[in-house]
């Protein structure tokens, strides 16, 4: 099928980029010796999951523990869920996966602990723990303090197995704090030997980071407008485009395209919602569900009603997630269609 | 089954309110003499419209073809699309749907007019037309001068049917451009028997716009954070709520909870991301995809993991949109499941 005969909006990919961003990580990893475990949260599609495993990588990591079953339904065993579990419906859904799946979840908490001790003694299973620790974000993770009152607590649980240390993002400003927790745990006898660390542009700073035993990275598969203006790809790196048409033109300033927040979603950079290729100078200043205003007051060219554009997003992770389809390309011709098997999960 | 008995995070629709909103926007049309004509991006599901309808509502509006086509299926036959429909994939299909249903959409350039009517002749249909008006949102919507010429057009066209004037929002400021409009046409010979006006705001100002003969409104429905933040409904009127559980609390003045950007949408009020009813002093204040970050420096409340809160989301029709599976509610029985049936519906 030829690219144009698909409507808009779709999201395309790019597989020559594709390929490329997959050799490229892998190839990094390798170089410092790290493992790289890449997060499915970016392309929720198992076909692209595999072909990160066969590039080298030694696993996945889910976000939520509904998109790891589908994951392993699709034969992906060795499933990292950097997150706390709570509640005993979602417990007793992850012992049940841990009983025929390679399951390893992270806690920042007593109260989590104890939830996923509670619920993995049922199924007598010994369930893999990383422990999270906190870092600039300031979102999940524990203190020092508490990271290591957890770690003695897993030990001393049954059936927990204190699997390493965890953190995102794993910038190097966080080498300080990780050393002095790693040599807490060694006053206590406790050994760690597995540092899973995250974030495409922590990935970038890994050689100064030499603690690290394993990387989590998810948006460098398809890059986007964010990892360009951090710098931590070109656009040349960018393999996904929405595209969307040029559905009204009130004026030579503005124009309407069909690429909403539905599309996008609503997340920005300075106020903008993404980068359209055919007009460098324009700006995508809002966003409805389905209308995208943009601003040519800084473009010499000028659009038509019907005119097709490619956007590159913002943020690859969260347009993937809104698209029930999304299309691999070559030059101007679709070669795959994937259905994005993990979307719209709950629990 | 028990609302708790439903994961987090979950859309719950509390019936009750859902049932009152219904009733009291169509009550308010009636005491006005103007038709109701639900926008069903809102809620996307047959169910609710049905009780649209049943209430007296005169039909639907749908923001696009392929949501019109669910619920032409869904035996829902009366429907406005108030959107340029451009490109000739588009424009053959809403032939088609026009085929066997009432079909009406919006147009604003000559561009699209000529799109509209080179696919329904193909039919041998007359396709219904109404001229969107530009307003103050500087959106889509034609220039006064170019409403004129549009309306001309389509009167000299075979195959389609000027159907009268659509605006969004139609709020009173609109009316004086509108009443040059029809003064305009009315010196041309064209008649204008419908003006269609939206908006859930606009509403609540119809009285002061006797030219409206029809309201496209969506929000009205569920309400939410912006509705009210708007003052066009209480907190009492949102039917639409998020549950959502607290998985982190890394200290005091901090929790996390697991409704992030793929639950509530990455839409804020003034950097605030939700209400939450539990915590109506606490702030929403950042999303990642599966994390809320909810700063409780003002609250006296402390939560515990596992805890459970209610969230009025920002935008309900964003929210909708995320999930494939809502929940209709009374006291603290789950009465009813709804798929969300036109959700990630593309062209």
């Amino acid at each position: 099928m030829h690219v144009y005969d698909l409507e808009t909006p779709s999201v395309l990919i790019d597989l020559d980029r594709l390929e490329n961003n997959i050799t490229r990580m892998q190839a990094h990893c390798d170089s410092l010796g790290i493992k790289l475990r890449p997060h499915i949260k970016t392309h929720k599609i198992p076909a692209i999951a595999q072909m990160q495993i066969d590039a080298g990588a030694v696993g996945i990591a889910c976000q939520k523990l509904s998109e790891a079953a589908i994951f392993a339904e699709a034969g992906f065993n060795d499933i990292v869920i950097p997150y706390n579990i709570v509640g005993p419906q979602k417990t007793a859904r992850l012992a049940d996966l841990a009983l025929f799946n390679r399951i390893a979840v992270s806690a920042d908490h007593p109260a989590v602990l104890q939830g996923l001790a509670e619920a993995v003694k049922v199924n007598e299973l010994t369930l893999q723990v990383l422990v999270e620790l906190g870092t600039e974000i300031e979102r999940t993770g524990a203190s020092i303090d508490r990271a290591v009152d957890l770690a003695q607590r897993i030990e001393r649980e049954e059936h927990l197995n204190f699997a390493g240390v965890l953190l995102y993002p794993s910038t190097p400003v966080m080498r300080p704090p990780l050393q002095e927790l790693l040599a807490r745990l060694d006053t206590d006898g406790i050994g760690v030997s597995h540092i899973s660390g995250g974030g495409t542009g922590a990935a970038q700073q890994a050689a100064n980071f030499p603690e690290l035993t394993e990387l989590r990275v998810g948006t460098y598969v398809f890059n986007d407008w964010r990892t360009v203006s951090a710098g931590w790809a070109t656009l040349d790196d960018c393999a996904m485009f929405v595209t969307a048409t040029v559905v009204s033109h009130p004026h030579d300033k503005r124009m309407i395209l069909d690429s909403g927040s539905k599309t996008l979603t609503a997340e920005a950079i300075a106020g903008e919602h993404g980068y359209i290729l055919e007009y460098p100078e324009a700006r995508i200043y809002q966003l409805n569900e389905e209308h995208a205003y943009v601003d040519l007051s800084d473009c010499d060219a000028r659009p038509e009603i019907g005119d097709r554009v490619h956007i590159v997003p913002v943020h690859t992770c969260v347009v993937t997630n809104m698209h029930n389809t999304i299309y691999g390309v070559r030059g101007d011709q679709v070669e795959v269609e994937w259905p994005v098997a993990a979307r719209g999960r709950v629990w």
